[in-house]
């Protein structure tokens, strides 16, 4: 077999073989397959895209080029959900902890963030003490002990997904629905859950930016789980306004806690409940809509917080952070920004809100920068209400006051008014099963 | 300016700038663009190709990659013809000393063999003698003083196109019109001729299979020479058998000198008298027909046979090879290749014909392979003809009897009997000005 021969067979609008795919991807992974051939084929994959079958092919192939875990010691249904990232989206440290206080386990491996998205692991990392990386046999234990872990990636999963992405990233060939979807789906896969809710952002703060590449990013996604065996199902959810009102590590965690204590704002509540109500009936426990009504008690009922504070304890953190006997830590500055004029917030532009946060050094530039945890952005006032001139649109935080100047000219120039309300958008668009 | 934003723009079908063009050469050149981008951008060059002006852009930013040539000390008008490379094709052997003997200067620069294809570099150094490496200042005083110098690319000629055509080679992105037209013209514009005759091949011995796409070729280039001043004329013509009866670089100057000799195969002598016809035009000879006429008193008076005769002379190699003094030498073993049935031929596949002459070490697999100047194949029979079963279609040479066999195979192979006389062929499909 011969790499020239499988460009050149995609180049024709050709279907690759599951045995050409296979040794595409061993080649990626081993070094002997050349940078320039690959991303010839993945331009050529860019122009004449793949099949389901194809896809299916080369998200396993990239599943299989590294690590996998093995879950079968964990007792009970395996349930994970999956975000492809956005801004201010704190739901795992929500939903996470509902579904575990329900008796479905969750089994948690979680990324960092990057640019303008956060990742799951840096929030928790906020906690003081909490330890991100145990070993598969703790990891495992405290999943069959209190239902619930969230660790980062300790482990090689898909390495040829880490080479074929930084490729892509260079040549102009990330915007590939079939490289998009192998690429997620195997890392997912490379973990052993039983099911997945996939949470797939659309708008300005997701990289998937109309909702109709989104669906039809959801419907392959979903179509390779199930080929992989696994209970699927994914939400098309809006990433046009952040998630609540905090972005920001500690600041997200926080907001997470008053959202489990019911106190968290309406649309983030709304998403997690839901997201919640389908990670439960994946698992056999009822329709999507009872299983809401479940979540919503858990919350109620206080068991679902007292989850988080079982986890977070178990993992090395204070739980009386979570529980409320003591404050997060505070950034040392901040300063509040204030709308140059009067009108109704028609729309912002969510990426570069998350920009503004990173900018404050809530965030990473690179893999290798470090992050504050206590810096970040607390908004007051989001995409639909009615903002008065010198009233406050949001409160930053940071360490580095010399920082405040290009955060809070981000933001601003990220917030769009205007004279009239605009027409509300929906929380979720769209339930692909 | 950034590779990436010239990649992402001609994948989603923009016009690519002038500037950008020369930036991306400029970073082939020096290599501070990595392989990787330069092979995704020519995929995606494939897939939307170029306008005549960014094809235009892209040749001379080829061209100004390296060495030119000043051709201003020659006097007279300055005129050359380009093959796109075919088999058994030594037709600048026989159209240079025709033009140089009626008063238009040739100052070629040819190129050598590569696979099925031959090259006038390798057919000349057959010559016992001959030097193919002249200084600029030998080249250029012996073309003012008899008309005529052939001499070897010793300069670097296009960098670029080296680099760029190493990674087309490899990543299915060399049959891309631009991206030829480039290659060809870059490096012919290089050199310093007032008027460019094109023979671009087609069919079977050629990489243009079809006369569509060879047109479509000839017109690009011919825009291209246009657009940097020249004369252009380019003419299609057959390769769907090859050009007379030798392939392999000695038997080809033998036929070669027939020709000059007025003893040469009709199709052969048709194309050069053709050929040689447009070049004396363009140089303001007169309309093609009646220089053509003039090319024909040129064979029929001797002067183009004296010509070449005195170019070898000047060159280093023994002119009576060229006016029959002295044979040339032939390879230690022949073998005659007999049809193991009868039939007209209906059609030969020309690359096989010649991979039969190079399996027999009269030609390169790769660029450093050395050749055998002596092998090769005499045609007995071509497209048209009956052949009776038992009776000889050619004869093959070859200093190394152990190679016969696998020639042998390749031919009879490629050569397709049946029971009618096929129609016959355009030996000229077209005339692109």
């Amino acid at each position: 077999m011969r790499m020239y021969d499988i460009i050149k067979k995609k180049r024709d609008g050709g279907e690759l073989s599951t045995e050409e795919i296979a040794f595409f991807i061993r080649g990626v992974t081993d070094g002997s397959i050349p940078d320039y051939q690959i991303s010839a084929l993945c331009m050529a994959i860019y122009f004449h895209g793949m099949t389901v079958r194809e896809t299916c092919d080369l998200t396993f192939a990239v599943r299989d080029s590294g690590d996998r875990l093995d879950f079968s010691a964990i007792e009970g249904v395996r349930v994970d959900k999956h975000s492809t990232g956005g801004v201010g989206d704190k739901t795992s440290l929500v939903v996470a902890p509902i579904v575990a206080s329900l008796g479905v386990k969750v089994a948690k491996m979680s990324g960092r963030g990057l640019g303008h998205t956060g990742g799951t692991v840096d929030k928790l990392e906020a906690i003081e003490g909490f330890r991100t990386i145990l070993s598969e046999e703790e990891f495992i234990a405290q999943v069959n002990k209190i239902g619930l872990a969230i660790v980062g990636q300790s482990k090689q999963f898909a390495p040829a997904d880490k080479k074929l992405y930084a490729l892509r990233d260079v040549t102009a060939t990330v915007d590939s629905m079939p490289l998009i979807a192998a690429s997620i789906m195997g890392k997912k896969l490379a973990a052993d859950d039983d099911c997945i809710v996939l949470d797939v952002k659309t708008g300005s703060g997701s990289f998937m930016k109309s909702a109709e590449r989104s669906r039809e990013l959801a419907r392959l996604m979903v179509d390779i789980g199930k080929n992989a065996g696994k209970k699927m199902v994914a939400l098309i959810t809006n990433m046009d306004r952040p998630l609540g009102y905090a972005i920001g590590n500690a600041l997200e965690v926080e907001e997470a806690v008053e959202t489990l204590k019911g106190r968290g704002p309406a649309d983030f509540t709304e998403v997690c409940l839901t997201l919640a109500g389908y990670m439960l009936s994946l698992a056999g426990m009822g329709t999507p809509d009872a299983c809401k009504t479940l979540a919503k008690q858990a919350i109620e009922k206080g068991g679902a917080l007292s989850k988080l504070a079982e986890t977070v304890k178990a993992q090395g953190g204070n739980e009386d952070l979570i529980t409320g006997g003591m404050p997060f830590a505070r950034a040392k500055f901040t300063r509040e920004v204030r709308s140059g004029k009067s009108g109704y917030i028609q729309r912002v532009d969510t990426e570069a809100y998350g920009l503004a946060s990173l900018a404050l050094g809530a965030g990473r530039n690179t893999a290798e920068d470090s992050i504050d945890y206590s810096a970040g952005v607390l908004l007051a006032k989001k995409t639909g209400e009615f903002v008065k001139e010198g009233e406050k649109v949001a409160t930053l935080f940071a360490n580095d006051p010399s920082l405040f100047p290009r955060a809070e000219e981000i933001l601003l120039g990220a917030t769009q008014l205007g004279d009239t309300m605009p027409e509300a958008e929906p929380l979720i668009y769209d339930v692909i099963d």
